[in-house]
């Protein structure tokens, strides 16, 4: 059997949401292969009406596999991507291992998805608040050049993983019980609070998070890619991320564009358009979350500059943030239809 | 007697914070009235080590008063600013009642406090959000004017009252307990939630408070006030506001200005600078509520706009947002010592 599909971090928030979608996928339980530490190995998955027990990561493990997604940290992509690789896999890794190396392509299906059709043995899935931010900037920018977007984030506890969900939680329990709160995961009081993202922050001031936002947009974007000013910050929800955006086009030419910029985003791939004035009904995390499309609204013509607009998105973090996006590739490389 | 100080809407949200505030300055409890509507009058409030009976807000309330301060709706503003005018007080409303109308002063002492010196009859008390963008901003675009501001809001319930608070409170006891959430005061499910600001949205696509913040600012900084491009969304944080502002400078000239900034801003009164990166310790909601200084932070040269900075701000929404700074023009205004 050559048609593995082997998940890596399958107990993981992200791997557990890439497991769901293959089922959706209709993909058989024979073809799946559940690969985790040694500390989960064993444990058994419901798949379909069957079950899947998890085995152990290690060089061996992706034999007979004709594709492998990673939804692991990223030495461990590192570390055994060249393994999957080696067993004549494909390989997603939804880490940042790979994201910026030069001959890595990285992808957003709707975006620039036709990389896809030139085989590459190994792609990466950008980070979660870039693809949703790509995927409300890019039908705009292919009409109408983007030269800068200023981004805020409103990020889930899910971004930090399955521990950091149950944390966040657990705090609210403890609230409720008026025991003291536990803040071991994220290092940080997250109940009634919000605070800046809890990633490295380089000499410039920008923390990984931001980082990571402005390089990869550069790189999916390509050529003439707007420059981005994100600020990432947490807040306590627990699986929809949310981003403010204020995007300034290159011509900088003062006519109204809200309209335009509406229908265009009605009309892309993968965006929902949330957008009732009258009804003061935007984009939440809550409807986000467990949906397949980015939710986009808000739009409006921004007056302190010539042709500027704003909106405002959300989308779940592990679906098209993540998972989906990876599958999304995975689907691709290997010829299936949606 | 006739130099009362009457606090309208004793029982609020901000006006708690005033009574406790006035407490601190030592006003004597002699001095201090306490109206509400017919619903709280009878009730007793601790002030000092009396006991301070509320009393009933009518159209006499205001006799023997220099001074009144309301914290209500716009709607009892309208109705009692002249009464109290008429008994000869002063007023200081923090209302959106008067904001806006020519002759009345909108003050943020730190920003323009010395229009206090001409002794105005009725001083309008600004927005929250407003104030606490007031006092990042005012210090750099004093020494360097500001052109624009991009201002996405992170929003607590405090800023829809003391009810808005107590419902989100309950919405984590209910889902700790199993319980279906109530959503009355907002209309919005709050707990693992983010909204956008629960106001009115007008043809434009901006909701009332980011108009607010906009006009607002233009009335405070005058003349070459900076343009503000502003999204305001709830978060589910009890009492304090954090907001992420990128700044641009009106000279455009691309040199380092965040060394610059971070020491103007520390020397800046009201505010208290928090950005340790090797920490990573930034403004907090948590670490705002309950202090007098405005928290900012995350101050940073954007690579994507010459010359431009980006900072992130938390400050409490009852107290300087509201309480602090209309207590701050009372103290000028009767000429009391801070």
């Amino acid at each position: 059997m050559s048609r593995v599909i082997s998940v890596v971090g399958a107990t993981g928030a992200v791997g557990r949401e890439i497991v769901r979608l293959l089922e959706r996928e209709g993909v058989p339980a024979a073809r799946v292969r559940l690969l985790a530490s040694s500390r989960s190995a064993g444990g058994q998955v419901c798949y379909k009406d069957e079950s899947l027990t998890i085995q152990e990561l290690n060089s061996d493990a992706f034999e007979g596999s004709s594709l492998a997604l990673f939804a692991a940290s990223g030495d461990v992509s590192r570390r055994h991507v060249p393994d999957a690789l080696g067993a004549g896999a494909a390989v997603v890794d939804n880490s940042s291992a790979f994201r910026m190396r030069a001959g890595v392509p990285l992808v957003v299906p709707e975006v620039n998805g036709e990389i896809l059709l030139d085989n590459p043995r190994v792609v990466a899935n950008p980070n979660c608040s870039t693809i949703l931010l790509a995927l409300a900037l890019w039908p705009l920018h292919a009409r109408r050049p983007i030269e800068r977007a200023v981004v805020s984030t409103y990020q889930a506890a899910s971004g930090a993983g399955a521990a950091a969900m149950a944390e966040l939680e657990q705090q609210a329990r403890d609230w409720t019980a008026g025991r003291p709160l536990v803040t071991e995961v994220v290092g940080k009081r997250y109940l009634w609070n919000v605070f800046s993202h809890n990633s490295d922050v380089g000499p410039g001031g920008y923390n990984v998070e931001e980082v990571k936002m402005r390089d990869e947009i550069g790189k999916i974007f390509g050529e003439g890619a707007p420059s981005i000013a994100a600020t990432c910050v947490r807040v306590p929800v627990l699986r929809a991320h949310c981003e403010s955006v204020n995007v300034e086009f290159a011509d900088g030419r003062a006519y109204p564009a809200e309209g335009w910029a509406r229908r265009t985003l009605a009309e892309a791939p993968g965006v929902r358009v949330v957008d009732d004035r009258a009804a003061n009904l935007f984009p939440e995390p809550l409807d986000a979350a467990g949906i397949d499309e980015v939710l986009v609204g808000r739009v409006r013509d921004d007056p302190s500059r010539d042709g500027a607009i704003e909106l405002f998105l959300a989308g779940d973090q592990l679906l098209k943030g993540a998972a989906l996006n990876a599958v999304q590739i995975a689907r691709r490389l290997e010829g299936w239809r949606a």
